[in-house]
């Protein structure tokens, strides 16, 4: 893979003088069209040290305005990182949409170096390899700019390098141990970037390999690959931008949405075959509720002793009664420990992101509660139903979630959803109740009677997301909810088991 | 001081009940009007063990929607945490405009903990009270309604409450070795905690002491004072806004900002002083900018070891080259260690916090360099100028930002101020120069014209600046910019030596 990267090839003097001329006013021209662009640019740089990647990440911010460049690292997780899935502090990161994010280190590190060292074998780091690929692709789908540029040294070349580094008394500091040991692992190193890349070199995220002896050289191979990627992502941009006026002008009617529904299946959704029958009467309830929510109280302290962080995501009919039954779950917990996030419209920092960036910078440190009043689940319906999402978004949006809920599982999180549900006839009397009583007649808006006639779209859109995400190991908990009380019962005890069979296993 | 809170106070039942149906409603009602107000509430919660602080919380989290009250407690500082000055995790938690905030643990635990074990000694306590002040008063000028409840109980009484949770099996865990250790300090405590609340007890934070005993008695207390302090804000900012109203109605013309400048002295101003003929010549600039360059590296990565963080902070006139000179500091540093943030308009997030919040979220891990493109210095120049800030509020702004660098130096944190000064003339041929080149063009709006009508007004205004916000240990930096050269070598020339001075010192 890297015979082509040992080639010796260089640039002189000369060439290289006249080309950066023109190049670097090109990257700042791309750089400032950028910015208004609903799309970042990321590139990671990889490979073996001496290679040029820090000299090269350095350039970039010469040629380009650092201010709107974001630089970035990763070392060992701190404290606060180690406690959320590994790639949070990726997306913590991500540049906004118009920004440029350059990762010195990135979510290639930690496998290849476990590869390296022997601490992981190929099965898991063709694992991981998936894992990137997938978020490189979540990614890309959303429109983000991916290059990726891989730093190649022949080992004997590094060998100078170093020696090189070593000599000069301005940058032997960057010659530690470490340095000539991980050299004498060159092979093991290659071996494992190689599998490394050619299982995530995508067409929207490629890999470009570079040669890195002559500085020259590898400076005008990554500038002009990003110059060119800009150019013609901007072009790209451009001509979806006039195929969609044109498209907006020669249709007629009909949200797209509207039509992908009636097109679907007509028979009874899952929310159909729920016994919507199913009451607690009070007393009752009381007795229960005093034991689910003591039980809940203790298993919450068992985990935050044990580190398991638990994730409660509340979804369901305007007037379901998520607010009460979120109530009854936090009077049962040490609020200390506990968050509740409501989800409505997102800010505008969170809309300079991906989609699911706002739900993973609120993931919790270890061992605590966190509670998500509406989710990642919005993209697949108020978003899908109302046209917020397209249709290739929300389509895609439910391997993406699942994706998502797959990292927090394997990090060990508890994470139950529930979809709360009420039937028509029982909604309407609960929005009644609400007009009439002057203490929730605020609670209700024009929104909700709005999103009541569109209750059968909404209805098919539940039954396919359930049928989409709920998986064996994140499955959905449907609640019938015209009884309050059978309503916030099950939820307590739908929590406490989950967590039960949670802390019953190991670590 | 708690004598008033010994009295054994208790609230029937019936009373209870029949008061609490109203006010749960008018709580309810509150959050609710709160919810679009201006301003967050704070409610701060200290005392014994035992006196009922936990069970408060978490009843106003049952009597009000929790989805909109954010609930902190703050136990040992995390590893990110620490390397912060220690009022950053209490600047992050803060509740946003419209929202509640209820501290369980708060600034108070620290410093009172600390007092009662004895690692400080009163004078340290008094320090604490004094920063405490300004932090509260700092929020409570930017309109927060803050309250905090002081939870009381007498020596014996806190023993009989430890040993009553002690035999019920539900609350044995709340009793540990700890809590009876405490109490043994009973007396220690009870002294630190008044001669921190008579210190920290203001009109606009007032602390209320509880007499924590009995349940009924307590919970009503804090329900309806917390109740009351709303409809108080609610009504004052009610006030506040008709008498604005009136007021715009009957004033003619002339923004208060330029009367107020007008009023102000008319001598020359601290940037007519500088010398502005200072010039380097490129030949010679080229062999300093590699010296001063390799002298910040070389201090940089010192800093990193020491742990020692660094702000540099750039504010100037429009094209007075502030990105040109970032572009010279950065070049110099290793950038997986250093962050520039450039401020522009604040996002909706920022915006629904008090103004100094965005700039305390961006402080920098240990070690590292952050550079600030523009500052919490808008408040006093731009928002002052274009009226985004009234008069008190720029004019409070002088002390809130000596106040908030203190913070910094406090830390440790070595801060850098540089104003770039170029004299109008050299402006406005960097301007024509702008709007002849086809790459700079896009730098030059209309608002660096608009901003260049205003020049002596905001002269005066950074005259201001200086002479509030100049202090011995947080001094500014003036630099004569009308030459590039000489300003870039000054400003890496005075990081440098800021960074020397401190890398000196020990810790």
């Amino acid at each position: 893979m890297f015979e082509a990267a040992e080639l010796g090839r260089t640039v002189s003097k000369e060439e290289y003088r006249s080309e950066v001329a023109g190049l670097r006013w090109q990257l700042l021209d791309a750089q400032r069209q950028l910015r208004t662009a609903p799309f970042p640019l990321i590139v990671v740089f990889g490979g073996v040290d001496g290679a040029g990647k820090s000299e090269t990440v350095q350039l970039l911010n010469e040629w380009m305005d650092p201010r709107w460049i974001v630089t970035r690292a990763f070392d060992e997780p701190s404290e606060e990182e180690s406690e959320r899935p590994p790639h949070w502090r990726f997306w913590r990161d991500l540049p906004a949409r118009g920004q440029i994010g350059l990762f010195l280190s990135s979510w290639y590190s930690a496998p290849i170096l476990e590869r390296v060292h022997r601490r992981t074998g190929s099965a898991e780091l063709d694992a991981a390899a998936r894992r990137i690929s997938t978020f490189e692709r979540v990614l890309a789908d959303d429109g983000a700019v991916i290059l990726k540029f891989w730093m190649h040294l022949s080992k004997s070349a590094q060998k100078r390098r170093l020696t090189e580094l070593e000599a000069d008394p301005l940058t032997r500091w960057r010659v530690a141990k470490r340095q000539w040991k991980d050299w004498k692992l060159y092979e093991r190193f290659t071996a494992a970037a190689e599998r490394m890349i050619s299982q995530t070199s995508t067409a929207s995220a490629p890999w470009v390999i570079v040669e890195g002896a002559d500085e020259r050289y590898r400076s005008l191979v990554v500038g002009t690959t990003i110059r060119d990627a800009l150019y013609k992502a901007f072009a790209a941009l451009e001509e979806s931008q006039s195929a969609r006026n044109s498209l907006e002008t020669s249709t007629v009617g009909g949200a797209p949405s509207a039509r992908t529904l009636t097109r679907r299946k007509r028979g009874p959704t899952v929310l159909a075959r729920l016994d919507m029958s199913r009451t607690i009467p009070d007393g009752k309830f009381d007795r229960l509720l005093e034991k689910w929510q003591g039980r809940l109280n203790r298993l919450q302290r068992e985990a935050l002793r044990r580190r398991v962080s638990t994730i409660l995501v509340f979804e369901g009919w305007d007037a379901a009664g998520k607010g009460g039954a979120i109530r009854r779950v936090t009077s049962a917990l040490d609020l200390r420990e506990c968050r509740v996030i409501p989800f409505a419209a997102p800010t505008d920092e969170e809309r300079a992101h991906h989609y699911l960036w706002r739900f993973w910078r609120h993931l919790g440190r270890a061992g605590r509660v966190t509670i998500y009043d509406r989710s990642w689940y919005g993209r697949v319906l108020v978003e899908r139903i109302e046209g917020f999402a397209a249709e290739p978004e929300w389509r895609r949006a439910f391997a993406e979630i699942t994706e998502f809920e797959e990292q927090l599982i394997d990090h060990g999180i508890v994470l139950v959803k529930f979809w709360l549900h009420i039937t028509p006839a029982e909604q309407l009397k609960r929005f009644e109740e609400r007009a009439k009583s002057p203490y929730k007649s605020w609670k209700l808006g024009d929104d909700d009677w709005r999103n009541r006639e569109k209750w059968e779209e909404y209805e098919r859109a539940v039954d396919e997301m359930v049928a989409r995400t709920s998986t064996r190991r994140a499955p959905w908990t449907l609640v019938p909810s015209n009884d309050k009380n059978f309503a916030r019962i099950e939820i307590l005890r739908t929590a406490c088991k989950a967590l039960d069979d949670r802390l019953r296993r190991k670590g």
